[in-house]
């Protein structure tokens, strides 16, 4: 794993997943937003929208690699790059590997539900059949804002 | 983790996942069934479908679950059981918990590729937040022969 620590401008891509953090944000999800790109092209975008679609499955990187895979007519995604702003959590990370992703990028770490860097640590288990690259720290500080300004909202809103 | 060792007559809803995960091999999909159960009632039953669906995520528990949350109208499947033919993935796993799923209801084991006995064990990590019930081995002679017999046909078809 290579992490990011000096402030580099950000990808176009992780710029992306950003906006579709925000979207979810405005919308009342968890503002997590992920964009898979490949040969340099956003193929799908997707932002987290679990209550919206009453789907707990529907984290920002399933939606973005299901319609990434439904766009690219093939269930593998091979070569492709997957740009989220949260750590993933142990089912998409295990989605990530299904998919065969290529490079992971993503922002804010998750000592609490992550899945990568935390807890079960999807891809070092010898049982993983496929290992992306992985790319931490990308657009931390932005992402990690988004999520500390949402839970502070949300906690200030339940305790009116 | 409570295992069926004796031979019991197998409950309905595994019964209805066997029967799913038979459609699947017919498909030419990995024959593996999942059907959510609430109250006594079948909310929403699904198989393997990555290939047809070109979607990596096409786990037939995640199917299920997806169905029964559209069906149910909430993310959350508090109340709801699971009968699925083989022991879930770290992806299925992680949905699992998303959705609250009261107990699990798995057939066979799988040490290459299942997260509950087997891998990072995902209900056991201090991450994760809601641990459902498990028994394994319900239906375990029928969901093993049905995957043997697959990889076998597979097999020969790939040698020939």
């Amino acid at each position: 794993m290579t992490r990011q620590t000096a402030r580099w401008p950000l990808p176009p891509a992780m710029q992306a997943a950003l906006d579709e953090a925000r979207a979810a944000a405005a919308q009342g999800e968890v503002p997590v937003g992920a964009v898979v790109v490949k040969d340099g092209q956003v193929v799908a975008r997707a932002h987290n929208a679990p209550r919206a679609m009453n789907d707990p499955t529907a984290h920002a990187e399933m939606l973005a690699i299901r319609r990434a895979a439904e766009v690219l007519g093939d269930e593998r995604l091979a070569g492709c790059d997957l740009y989220v702003t949260l750590e993933p959590c142990p089912m998409c990370a295990g989605a990530i590997a299904h998919a065969r992703i290529a490079r992971v990028y993503y922002g804010a770490s998750d000592p609490k539900g992550g899945a990568v860097e935390h807890g079960c640590r999807t891809f070092d288990q010898p049982t993983c059949l496929h290992r992306p690259e992985i790319y931490a720290g990308i657009g931390e500080a932005e992402a990690g804002q988004l999520l500390r300004g949402f839970f502070a909202e949300r906690r200030q809103k339940d305790a009116t």
